[in-house]
């Protein structure tokens, strides 16, 4: 338990404030792109605060931040990973990510005096604050980019080239803010992630705390329209091959899969590139940024295929050439599932009231799930609101959130069979 | 007549050449924005060609370029204008525009030379060449900014605050290039210009030069689109209010208002601005350009009823606010028709088959109109493509439609009936 839970709290918020600052915008939102001066100097404080701390911090190639605590004691080697992403939306939030990192720099701090205290016995000697790089998507896509580096799920060399709408690549933007490390890093035994809920389900049910049993499936695609440019005024309407036409009869069409889906499904067009974008000229270009979510497989496959007709429908109709560009599965996956039975045994005796629920917005605790048990933690998010400057979640939830988030990391640390036997370096990021 | 021919078509021909270097881009277009560096350059060439060929240079408060010639002779005072504009769309072609300019600098030359030779006794004592300012409404709406401010259509002030999409106003733009003006300009007796004409019907009738009687009117809006930003994948799909959803109907329904209309109507999108634009994020805010195009008064204001309606709809249903932001109606006009009709009868004197029709895209000859007798000229463009690299017209038709231009220009000039009295200077800009 934190033997000084009114400080702690007091620190935390005080670090979400601080960490907020980064980017703010006058509407109360924070814009603080992935790899920007914003997030250099976010990222920054962080370092400066992990050392401060008393903490030994890495930067892998990918940028990912990782502040070493050693708690001295553990029977064995092992790193206990927490932690989340400072990156946000272009104008986004001050949750979304940055509670994450402030609930794991404040509880590195309150678990190294519990084990100095004599109150906790952890399993694993190490516990890790993680910082992930580009968690967001919105300037470099795909989003998970830094935790999906670290575990392999992409090659570290691509996502370094992956470029932003300006061409400047992911390894020139974390070269720019001095983020482009070389450290080993070591491997995580446990990952556990608290983030704001981004849905409406623990604000109505009056919880606390969610813990994620798992996440829905994404299909994200990049869609391609290349019509014919010409003048707006004299060029007959019939002789016209309107790429920005036929790209939004396709936004139209990606709304309408949702609304006849049988099952559950989230579609939208968030980003739509136009070229040349001019008011007197009939768009030649338009790239579509489409996703689709979905719980089951079957149903984004049968999405996909509906998807498909209605591009080949509107491609003849527009006279224009529609065509997939790039592709990205998510497959829906299972947290692991003896760490979230121990996570709840505690809850049940602390009686803290709590909400089992899945996730449908992507997070770094998937990619991690894939090499070690991972855990994943809502906190209520009012109105479910996110990626928007009204993000909102209260200081009184904030700081339940991180006692709840508390009493499971305990639970977890303590349980030996909860912990894997990695205790290897890791340098393939 | 032009006494050497070939010498003047080779000029032309490669004047033409040299305008299209600027700005050049790989695929054979030009990409020459108002005011942009590259039309500094064009227009730093233009200068120092009148300035050799012993024209004087005015420059004015909104950046027109005037080279004015002293043909020496002349019955009164005043000022014939020839011209067009050098700033193309942004990936646009090598004629739309510069194909005037040039045609206006060999005039000059030929007039003079003519004059000299006792072939030509003109009314007016002063040809100019004239170059207007950000016709394109490309990088600054709306088009026709140079000749608007001209001719008094709009204040001189206001067009000089007007910014581009990165907040350049089109005086900061025009100082950046040195062409902000303050000289003291002549009125123009008689305006004439040359243009392609932006649509088959001349290459479809097989006539080298077209006369145009009069335009189409013109309805062009900004229409803005307000949602709410917000994740694109936990937001439940009925929560969403999703602006690119709204546009995108909007665009669709745009498209279907000249479908529908009984008589012939132009309608379009071709820029939408979007924020945040970010594949994650549900758009908070979308900007679209919308034209609306007939030579009927009453089908336009019919469809501006009908797109209101359309708005209210697309508002109520996608839960977004929509409102005209910025509206500009451009009457249906007709060309002076004295002028017209002694071109016509020079023509058919020298057997030059021509056309006579209509132009649905502006040109600064409409704007010109308001305060002299004006005359505006087509050459063919092939497959009426224009605002695109594939813009074409052969050499033969260039050289063609020049010398039709000079006759039209010696019939004008030569009859004083044809002529304003106006001999004034010119100072509201």
């Amino acid at each position: 338990m934190p033997d000084k839970p009114c400080s702690t709290h007091q620190a935390l918020l005080m670090m979400l404030g601080q960490l907020a600052a980064f980017g703010a915008t006058a509407n109360g939102g924070v814009a603080r792109l992935a790899a920007s001066q914003t997030d250099g100097d976010a990222r920054d404080f962080l370092c400066e605060w992990l050392r401060e701390q008393g903490g030994e911090v890495l930067i892998d190639r990918i940028g990912n931040i990782l502040g070493v605590f050693d708690l001295g004691v553990g029977e064995n080697t092992g790193h206990f990973f927490c932690g989340s992403h400072l990156d946000t939306q272009p104008e986004g939030g001050r949750f979304d990510g940055a509670l994450g990192v402030a609930c794991a720099c404040l509880a590195a701090l309150t678990l190294r005096d519990q084990v100095k205290a004599g109150c906790l016995a952890p399993t694993c000697r190490f516990l890790v604050v993680v910082c992930w790089t580009g968690e967001e998507g919105a300037r470099f896509q795909p989003s998970l980019i830094g935790s999906s580096a670290f575990t392999g799920y992409l090659p570290v060399d691509q996502v370094l080239g992956i470029q932003d709408a300006q061409g400047t690549s992911l390894a020139e933007a974390l070269s720019a803010i001095g983020y482009q490390g070389s450290a080993t890093v070591p491997l995580p035994s446990h990952y556990l992630e608290l983030h704001i809920e981004q849905g409406c389900r623990l604000e109505l049910a009056n919880k606390p705390i969610g813990l994620v049993t798992g996440s829905w499936g994404a299909k994200k695609l990049v869609i391609d329209v290349l019509g014919k440019p010409d003048h707006t005024g004299p060029t007959p309407m019939d002789h016209r091959c309107d790429a920005l036409l036929a790209a939004s009869q396709l936004v139209v069409r990606v709304h309408a899969l949702a609304q006849l889906s049988p099952s559950p499904l989230h579609c939208s067009v968030g980003r739509m590139d136009i070229a040349p974008n001019s008011p007197n000229t009939v768009a030649e270009r338009v790239s579509l940024w489409v996703e689709m979510r979905s719980a089951s497989a079957i149903t984004l496959e049968k999405t996909s295929v509906q998807l498909q007709q209605a591009m080949d429908e509107i491609s003849a109709s527009t006279r224009t050439a529609i065509r997939v560009s790039k592709s990205e599965d998510r497959e829906a996956i299972i947290f692991d599932q003896a760490s979230r039975q121990r996570v709840e045994a505690a809850w049940i005796r602390e009686k803290i009231p709590h909400l089992a629920l899945t996730t449908i917005a992507g997070h770094d605790a998937i990619r991690l799930q894939s090499i070690c048990p991972s855990t994943l933690l809502f906190v209520p998010s009012k109105d479910g609101i996110s990626h928007s400057p009204e993000e909102f979640t209260s200081d009184e939830a904030v700081c339940a959130g991180f006692d709840a988030m508390m009493h499971a990391m305990s639970a977890l640390m303590e349980d030996a069979s909860a912990m894997d036997s990695a205790t290897g370096a890791h340098d393939h990021v």
